[in-house]
């Protein structure tokens, strides 16, 4: 009897998670895809939620394990699937997330300004498909929405796509918020493909309910933790002042983003670079930069290195532009540092929850009758009302002095 | 109405931590204590067990909270103890592992040989000690078993100390590995001090035995697990090839303990560079040396960081002498490098699990009519048979080639 | 030594239990309490989750786990509890069920028409007061809401009380419905006694959120399910015709309460009598009934035997009453029935969901500033949501031909 | 688009369990099968620990879901199973337990001397065959293990069929005792089918080890508990001494098996009645008996109903006959009986705990080399000890006075 190469790992998320085809070892395997390991899932979640520390390739690891569960799910109800979409499906989730940086959403935008990690990640997914003469080909029109079978596209990124149901079940986990339970197992129960488009059976209508208020909750209580907010602002401030005073990093790869202007076409080029970078570059800086002879960089890097964060508020309405003074004035006097140097330990901004755009992908559900209505028009109040809730706070966050 | 400072912190393992007295708050705040945020607590595991990414801060907290648990019973059951020692036990156990270094047991005796992270603990603890005016005297006591109330060192450091009962759970429940799950619950509840001495009284022997073959498995599938093993075995190559060839690290304080001859004593003058010290040192010198010029070091290091492991096999007996020769002739000459390189890529050791040292401290069982036995005179072939077994197995590490 | 009389008992949700106080050794012991082990904690619900077959015993033990808890909470806040109110709220949520007949809320108001089972639970604790010699009398006043530190009584019973947040978490364990999860153990942690009144700290806001939305979730996905609704309508429309047809019970408790006119009086005269009746009076009267000669009353017990349950539709507008018609005409032609005997087959009725009365006590919030605010005071949209959405739904039940 | 039948049951232990297949649906809502809802899966386990009310319906569903999964698995590994292979297997795992009668195990050879339930699983099965045209025929085949595929029977029947795992599971979900934990998803992840064998691969012998040790805790704390013993031992009086004074009860099937002899042949000619009885049978006549005028009788049930059970120690030597006498003695005068009757309340006997039986079939472990082995034979003195462990206790019970 010949067993074929297969390989379990444990998730204590999921239970066990099987790989079980070449493609999918071969992504695995790759540098690009092991650099996951040294990227945080939830950035500077673990200041507040200690155990909030897993990884990007955990992540790409669960979602992959949810996309078996949901295809084969699919197939039982009759959703004709060849075995090539099925492994491109798989792919696809794996990768979704490669062109992370380090800090993931902490730094999109900061490291690389004006490009977002979801072109990397098909930036990177090109570079790999050359590697792999061609075998990404389906797994890149999977990932961009360009193939007939649009469910697919919708398992990788959707507003019921499988990276949402694992990154909420697996923060839930592991920050131990436990109003971030989504029941995600149940929700794949009443996935079924009509259409080509994908869409939830009508009695998971509840589900669909618990999943989006646990959403909600987790946004609130954990992504936008005012205590979070404080610590991630304050590594972009890190960032900020380093490429402003021109601070040297012992990273090259970092040194390259820090003090070179990029562009998306720049970044196509520097791929190489980009995929060197992680937390390790970052973190290993900032320890560096705790003795920098800049004064704010130092400051900075000190305090987030020991804890000591920025005190932080949210409230609805936008903060009195008399506050940030007072506070500002108070940083200048007590640090001796200027009006803009002080805008480095006072500052405001808005927190936005995008629970569900309205103008986004709708989730559809099928009734008995083969009818279909979108998620906003099903006679549920308290969808309604968690769809349309306010989802911007204002902050400011400042040193206590 | 007064509400006192209290905290509390989410923990998946555990539900909620309280933290409700100053010197708790005192220590916690410490740079020192911090800085166990950045050491993992189990190495390299997380390269087999992708959920396996938890500190040793997010440990020692644990551990906080069984203390907390167990006291509490014990004072249920009668047992004098008051809100000074309650308050020292606590803070004992909150800083039993603050000696850490880099990667904890990985690195241990390696970064500075011969000197064991108790020891360092303890030295920080004094440092400590200074700082807080004294205030750590009696936790001094406890943690080094000087003071007459021995039950409270043995929460702290014995068999079935809330150190093993928070590291085995936590353990199992990041990796996954349900086998590893000890009941710690049932245990506390049959916690009793007696004579001044920690027992168990006898309906817990069940959940000893639990404990003792729980503990058993995690070593061999997880802590000596042959890929974990072979990992950090890298790294130990890693450190001393670095040391061997004077390569720098961008750490000064990783340089300092690197190239300058280290003893006990000086451990205990350069206390402050220690402190400086954690895994993103380690994985930051890596990342640079991957690059390095010898060849040897940077073979090493470009492996580990794209999980291309060293292949370990692990065996009762010891492995023959020609097979080491012949993988390290492979080696050799598909290398280019000299029979003493080639000892960084074929090795082997004895990998040991230390489940219960027979000449270690007992655990005690309390019988219904007072009489005390050692857990080894207990009737129960089970937990003889666990306690006697072999504990060494042999492993060979080499490149396959 | 002495150790105390102690005993732990196993609790798959809660954990350990602790026994540790004579009078409540006491309760747990008598026959009126043992009784509780034979009703079903949900009724016929298990005909639906088969998991759900926990008992009205357990809901209490676990009612009584989480106010030793919240006590223990409370204290540790500050609020001044002595010994006797400590054990006297525990001796009230020990009880409060106490009074629940067979299949509790199913069957409430149907064997004694007008009586629900609050009362009765106060006329069995007075009952047993006598028997202690008085030892209850705190208790009752606690239960009763007199006594002058009213959070006691609002722990026992309020819109946040023990008995509901224990009951949620133990039917979502048992159904295996996670939407249900509520996150007690942070509710808890979150409550504090003010102006002798139950409140909750501010940032337990979304806490309060989540409990909401997952009773919501329970009520529709569980306690009004609509084939669990048929089944326990079923066992209704049973009795009903057993009293119409004076069909006799094999036994004698069951009897009385079937035959005989009851008013709250006569009930408190019969109580030893009512103190006998489990479900296995019921169940193994249906048993019996199965083969009755009457054929509506022997149909309706072989299929609630057999789980051939009548079909049951949920809609939010009243049912046609051409529908119940043309429903009840085809029983009455199938079964050779009257039309008085078909509504035993064919009946509407509606399904109260009530998550929170606004009439009712309020849950109070408080700010950190000391203000206090009712929960619908609370800038929490999706609670006002929750709060005011309709919470009643029509169904139908009918035997499908 | 068409969606074949499908139904999903949430199942606490295993998630949610999908029924697909017209074969199944019809065997669970066969009344006999349903019958199974009122027998409890651990009798009077619940006396102890109060959440272990599951069912028997509730443990073959859940072992069906075992076998879903564990098919699943060997397909993946190559092993060729055919569509009615795969729902034989399936149905004869879901009725593998519907011979079993009143409180399973406990009552055991006592209602029905001679017969254990798998002669009665068989003679329904052949029962229900004719009812479904021959359909079962291959379930029963696989039943018997009459088939060449015997890793199908091993899967429904051997030393770790799905069976035991699922009990093992789910009864110390119920129980809340983590010591009987098993892992049985690493465990069915390892099996593989090898010359129609199954067996386990090398990599599994620590979940091997795992499953020994949890199964063997369970029996000593759980199974064999010797407040259990006592409760079940006391039902197994009542209905020996019904039996002995004619004591009749309501329940015309339970009459007709005290009050006649059977043998297995007569049994088979009882089926019907057979099918009727459950746990209400016997708790209903229960409740009657308490105030039957046979003391003996009485005494028994009225203690068992208020959970005031007899005294039980348990000891690895036989108990001195005096000790016997003595007790008998103090019944005898407190209760006013004779010394036969008195044997009801003072009695000794043996408690097996079969955890391994030697003779019986072997679990197979297929090495990595092809190569086979026992597991007896496999080198893990862990797994030796356990398997030749003593497995017998002796118990005493006596009325305490």
């Amino acid at each position: 009897m010949h067993i074929p190469r297969r390989k379990i790992i444990n998730d204590p998320v999921h239970g066990f998670i099987t790989i079980d085809h070449p493609l999918i070892f071969s992504i695995i395997a790759h540098p690009f895809y092991q650099r996951l390991r040294r990227i945080h899932q939830m950035a500077l979640a673990q200041l507040v939620y200690p155990g909030a520390v897993h990884t990007r390739l955990h992540h790409s690891l669960g979602a992959y394990h949810l996309m078996c569960l949901a295809i084969n799910e699919l197939k039982n109800k009759g959703a004709q699937i060849t075995p090539d979409e099925e492994v491109a499906a798989k792919a696809a989730i794996l990768m979704h997330d490669i062109g992370h940086g380090p800090f993931s959403h902490a730094l999109e935008n900061v490291l690389i300004p004006g490009v977002d990690h979801e072109e990397i990640s098909l930036a990177i997914m090109h570079a790999l498909n050359k590697e792999l003469h061609g075998q990404l080909d389906l797994t890149i029109r999977l990932f961009t929405g360009n193939y007939h079978k649009f469910f697919l596209h919708q398992l990788i990124s959707s507003q019921l796509d499988v990276d949402r149901m694992d990154y909420l079940t697996r923060d839930s986990f592991f920050t131990g918020v436990s109003e971030g339970v989504i029941g995600y197992d149940r929700i794949l129960k009443m996935f079924v493909a009509h259409d080509n488009q994908l869409m939830i059976e009508e009695k998971g209508i509840y589900s669909v309910e618990k999943f989006l208020v646990a959403r909600r909750q987790m946004y609130w209580q954990v992504y936008l933790h005012k205590t979070v907010l404080a610590a991630e602002k304050m590594l972009v401030k890190i960032i900020t002042r380093a490429r402003e005073t021109g601070a040297i990093s012992f990273s090259p790869s970092l040194n390259g983003f820090l003090h070179k202007p990029h562009t998306s076409q720049t970044v196509h080029q520097q791929l190489p670079a980009f995929c060197e970078l992680d937390d390790y570059d970052v973190i290993g800086s900032v320890k560096c930069w705790a003795t920098h002879e800049d004064v704010v960089l130092s400051t900075l890097c000190k305090n987030l290195l020991k804890r000591d964060l920025l005190k932080c508020k949210l409230q609805t309405e936008r903060f009195d532009e008399a506050l940030v003074q007072q506070k500002t004035k108070a940083v200048m006097e007590s640090l001796n540092i200027t009006s803009h140097e002080a805008g480095y330990f006072v500052f405001t901004g808005e927190a936005i929850n995008t629970t569900y755009k309205l103008g986004d992908e709708h989730i559809n559900v099928l009734y008995k009758d083969e009818t279909v209505k979108g998620i906003s028009n099903v006679d549920n109040p308290l969808i309604h009302q968690t769809l349309s809730m306010p989802v911007k706070k204002f902050y400011i966050c400042y040193l206590n002095i």
